[in-house]
């Protein structure tokens, strides 16, 4: 309705819409999944006396707690800067959106896995764990590249002030998490599960540290200063 | 209050009001259903060493996340085009917007029913469990009559540049939901469950294709073109 | 900010802030609580081909979660038209907000609490889960006879067309819910529990009836023609 | 993309982007986490005719249920007020706002503990619960200070109307709350469990009557008279 009144720029024959409800909705989900993992956190059984021991035995739910916290805190921060890319969405970058949202919906699955495999299971259960973990974060990335891939190919989509070879160098940032992400799984499969377990580690890390896209590189400051 | 700031065009009588609050509800309510939907991954129960063997034991319950997530994201897109037909909203067409998200709302149950069916149950189960989830979405359907059935009454309600012709045109989708998802569930009963879950499946992808109404065809590709 | 930027008409000395947050908070709840209700869905343990009387034997678990769905949605709609008397909020409203949220999030529990009592309980229980459900219900009236009391006492705080009348009738509705649900829960303790859940659908009705305020009757059709 | 349109005044280099979508995340995480709690609440066992003693039984987790929603609905509050400070927020923000939802989010988690160790534990499980309550709250203080270490080291962040001396003014109550809070927790794991959660009410108590920040004072009131 918004869109009715003020008309903005043509559209190129996308049938773009604005990108208000798919904020909002995207939002809900990432503020959901944040929030559900905390459900995970459960009292544990305990005797008389040893709530105390009980609770220092769920020690790696609590750190694959806050390791997922941080994750989907990390994704949220690159879709937040994903979205100031756009100035409209189309109903494939809709469709492309909901594939990144299950990718962040999947997150406490995996993540629950992985806890139990660490506190309860032996190396053969941990090595699964970890590579369904990388697995999952591998996939995670196929949308963010086809999200790339789509405005590379639609730079009408693109906000003003963002260019298509600013659209086109974020790319490298989710082909990396393919391959990278891979490499832990099969590490984590093949030689040690902790190996890769660290592996997965550095690469959260690694999109936190590069979350707000190339803005650090010359180019990103170039557009980074620009676009905000 | 902000209704009573920029008053636009006269309601007709209507009592209507913006449509900001019905979005944001709506929108939390899809999100935390299709969030919801990972509660039923759960790590399954296994013996040191077995934690894979138990994954892939729980191989029913994956693809029924999957569907749903992907029917729920369906339902956002058709609501997401859905509301961008009106203008404002009503008492009345909150009441049948209630009824479109207790349809969403249910899905995860029948959607868990029928998981369980096909996992842990006999063929007398997975057909009880197919005519649930087929009879959940026929009724689904109803309340989107409904929707179109009143703006066709009030269109006073629709947005600019989108006619009556074009709100008339929508009521074919439902009412095929309607009477196909009633077929897909006799189809499972009476003859094979699986028959009946390949049919809930087709009309997934169907109301998939469609989520933008009928902008495809000639109708909604003049229509589509002027309202956004 | 936005608050800095368009100062508006003077608020009296009230600390009055924008709507805005208040809005989002209370519509995520309202959303989350009406899709949480979904959780007590649950696939009943059922035996080789008994899945189908499995699901029959839950028919009070399906009942209970469509009043309390229709419940929380007219709770919704009625907060929507709550929202639209004021122009702004104060730390004392965003209080009694809280309070009426309170309300809201509770609902679920004295649900499957009545569910329970009569799928599983004697008489005994169904007199005690009645009257928990009509005093968790009564006592969500009070919030709301705090807030037309608070608006009654802060002119300046309702939005322009809203009169000071308009305020003071709607305390009836409130008042209603305290004494009536209060009679319904005594009803269901000392007479008999299905007359007292009777009391309660009763009472649920008339709140969906009168969820746009008085606006049906003379005075509110007044100050609704004006107002929207 | 509103900032591509409305540029606003410089932002000194900061790389300073809108704040909707961290209300908006913001929101839809406490409105979860408020609403999560319920969740705790759960029909308990019963024999028949047994449902009214056992519901008497779990006083309890009921009071760890209306503890845990005021405490919510206070950080709520204060975050309301944390958030009008700002015109605009940077990727360091961003980070301490998730750091400020983390210690929202986990709040279920300590309570269950604490409603558990009372209902069923000794006195070594309560000192242990009240000892990680406290832990949790102290430390939940601490992006409170960061936030306003950031905001005082960037004055070009903060709204229009709102002073640096406000902000450096507000960074007491987050010290307080880490120091009383970690008195609390000794007192509790040390003398008295009871005397700490004592201690934690009184907290709890002192965030809410400060939620609008030092308002209240003479700082406060120029500021506030001036902000809003």
């Amino acid at each position: 309705m918004a869109a009715a009144k003020e008309p903005g720029p043509p559209d190129g024959g996308l049938g773009m819409s604005e990108t208000d409800r798919v904020k909002a909705f995207s939002d809900g989900v990432f503020a959901i999944v944040i929030t559900l993992l905390v459900l995970e956190l459960r009292v544990p059984e305990y005797h008389h006396g040893d709530l105390l021991a009980a609770l220092g035995h769920e020690g790696p739910s609590y750190l694959a707690f806050v390791v997922s916290f941080a994750y989907i805190g990390v994704i949220w921060l690159n879709h937040h800067a994903l979205l100031r890319l756009i100035r409209g969405t189309t109903l494939a970058l809709n469709w492309i959106n909901l594939g990144i949202l299950f990718g962040a919906v999947i997150i406490p699955f995996p993540t629950a896995v992985l806890a139990s495999a660490f506190a309860e299971g032996d190396t053969a259960d941990q090595r699964a764990a970890v590579a369904l973990y990388a697995a999952s974060a591998a996939l995670m990335s196929a949308p963010w590249l086809l999200f790339f891939g789509y405005l590379h190919r639609h730079p009408a989509l693109l906000a003003s002030g963002v260019d298509v070879a600013h659209a086109r160098a974020q790319r490298a940032r989710p082909i990396t998490g393919l391959l990278l992400y891979g490499l832990a799984g099969l590490l984590g499969w093949f030689v040690d599960p902790v190996l890769g377990l660290v592996g997965i580690i550095v690469m959260i890390a690694y999109h936190a540290l590069t979350s707000e896209g190339l803005r650090a590189g010359p180019l990103g400051r170039l557009v980074g200063g620009r676009r905000r």
